[in-house]
């Protein structure tokens, strides 16, 4: 069984290359080899198989022939241009998302040997005018580049699949919190920093009121439900294998008691409630009430609580 | 008011030629040219204004570049591979329809003068276990690459005006019934056949039942639709410009008794009932229930009865 990550530096990529090694084990069958493929070489780290590292650029067919080849049994592709990126240089985040994918695909169909793909899709592929709660069945509406390219991406991943090219299943990631690492740019940050820089003795902002609700994963549970993604069977997916990943809804205010309990008052006395007239737009559009029914049917899940995520957060990846 | 028709040598191009001959304006505007663009010599007729023709590839940048100009106000996009070839040649159809597309659009972003842009998709980007009826707000789960290419076309479409490079709408059309011209090989060529044969003197078999339900428009109110869909407010069309042209569901037996309505119990006599099992699978998934709410009010228009479509096909088309 070998593995391939694409977009294996990255912060979902890390993740689940550590789980597999804790695990050894994928699709019923010991993991032999895993790669961890991205723009620059990817940390390694300790696993009971060989991890090796390889650069590529998703954008580029020849370097998906380097990297894919006839052995690969399960592709995780999780390399992307993020939202404010993809929303700032349309021309890169098409190319990236989109015409990557599809080299992906195409790299794959060339094979002939219909490898496992997981991709990963995102909760912006919702939006507009489309009623609330967005189900399995909601028309994909996105508001931003970032949203209409993973849009595309599903779509080719359906169609790939069921042409017989590749055996694929896609899911629309909840917004991953708390996400380790440094503040970024990015409109959705402060979803995650605070929490992270108040846990962290550091202060942060919250331009949204406490009753703002969205839809939330943790990144140990986004892992463990890329690994059963991949260990579903194809029967199973029917006639759609792209699909919203489980998360719960969460108000802000809710996040933040759960925080308060677990960590105590203090973390929570170091947020700041300045609105941000200038994200006030973006924000709105991101009150998302999602229902994941296919996926948990498929035994995927959420956190049972934001508590869970905090605890998470603390054990897994607080810097302090 | 100069407006390009690409694809403009096809049944419905022509037919929406024609149709902006007879009106001679276009979104309160005198048309002052009309171009048929295509990939052979389109025929022209008579009109109030000059009405060239253009030969062009949409796969090919460089012939959009030459098509499309800064002068072109109203682009109709009707250019594509169908959907039995799009089956057959996976490739052709991703290039026509998903690069073609992307070539166009592109075209206008490059010139910056944001032209409307009427696409044409189609019901094929319905499908799978997405429960009926189909409204505008259900997911687009496309069974054929032919309705994964218009579904991405659409994405394109919807993304490419939200970021003001074009000012497009685009309409899925219901199948096309009574479509004049030769029987084609089409999986769909019944639902035309059964009608046009018969009302020419010839025989025609139908592989379906009389109760079976599909989604239907005539060639005129279509190309009313596209004209209609033409002059809409860009504000008029919210957060998707891309919606479910009208039609209506009418079963085989109901649309067979219009015809002897109209004509007397001749035609109707000399449709065979033969199922032809290597379709039924496809044709199953036809059995389609859509509610094109957004469109309707709009104020396009769906035929008031099948009744009306035979009329419309003794009037317009029929070849004796
Ligand atoms: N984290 C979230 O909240 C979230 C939410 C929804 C969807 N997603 C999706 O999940 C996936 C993983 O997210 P993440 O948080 O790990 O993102 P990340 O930015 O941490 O990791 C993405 C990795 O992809 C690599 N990459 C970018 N372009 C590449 C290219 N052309 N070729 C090869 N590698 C390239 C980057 O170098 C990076 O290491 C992405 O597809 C993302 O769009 C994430
Ligand atoms: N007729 C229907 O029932 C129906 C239903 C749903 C959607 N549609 C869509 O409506 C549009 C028009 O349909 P139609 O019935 O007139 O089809 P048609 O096949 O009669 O006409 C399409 C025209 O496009 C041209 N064309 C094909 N590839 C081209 C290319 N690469 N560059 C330039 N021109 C090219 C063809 O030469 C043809 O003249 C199509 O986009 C079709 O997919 C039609």
């Amino acid at each position: 069984m070998k593995v391939l990550i694409i977009g294996g530096g990255g912060v979902v990529g890390q993740k689940l290359g550590k789980a597999l090694a804790a695990r050894g084990e994928l699709r019923g069958a010991p993991i032999s080899r895993l790669v961890l493929a991205d723009m620059a070489e990817a940390p390694v780290f300790d696993a009971p198989f060989p991890v090796e590292t390889a650069t590529c650029d998703i954008s580029d067919p020849a370097s998906m022939e380097r990297v894919i080849d006839a052995d690969t049994d399960v592709i995780f592709l999780l390399a992307a241009v993020v939202s404010a990126q993809a929303e700032e240089d349309f021309d890169l985040g098409y190319r990236i998302n989109v015409d990557g994918t599809k080299n992906v695909l195409e790299r794959c169909r060339a094979l002939g040997t219909k490898p496992v793909v997981v991709f990963t899709s995102s909760i912006a592929v919702f939006g507009g005018e489309v009623p609330q709660p967005f189900t399995d069945h909601s028309a994909l509406n996105p508001q931003i580049s970032y949203g209409a390219q993973k849009a595309i991406g599903e779509i080719l991943l359906n169609d790939y699949s069921r042409r017989g090219f590749v055996d694929g299943r896609g899911f629309r990631l909840p917004t991953i919190s708390i996400r380790p690492g440094k503040p970024n740019r990015a409109a959705s940050g402060f979803m995650s920093s605070i929490f992270r820089e108040p846990l962290q003795g550091q202060s942060a902002n919250c331009p949204v009121d406490r009753d703002f609700p969205h839809f939330y994963l943790s990144p140990r549970k986004c892992v463990e439900n890329l690994i059963k993604g991949a260990e579903l069977e194809q029967a199973a997916l029917g006639k759609c294998p792209s699909m919203t990943m489980p998360g719960r809804v969460w108000t802000i205010g809710q996040m933040v008691d759960a925080m308060t309990a677990v960590a105590g008052p203090e973390p929570a006395s170091r947020i700041t409630w300045e609105p941000q007239p200038e994200l006030a737009a973006i924000l709105e559009g991101w009150r998302m009430d999602i229902r994941p029914e296919k996926a948990l049917q498929l035994g995927l899940e959420a956190d049972e609580s934001f508590e869970d995520n905090i605890r998470y957060f603390l054990e897994d990846d607080i810097q302090r």
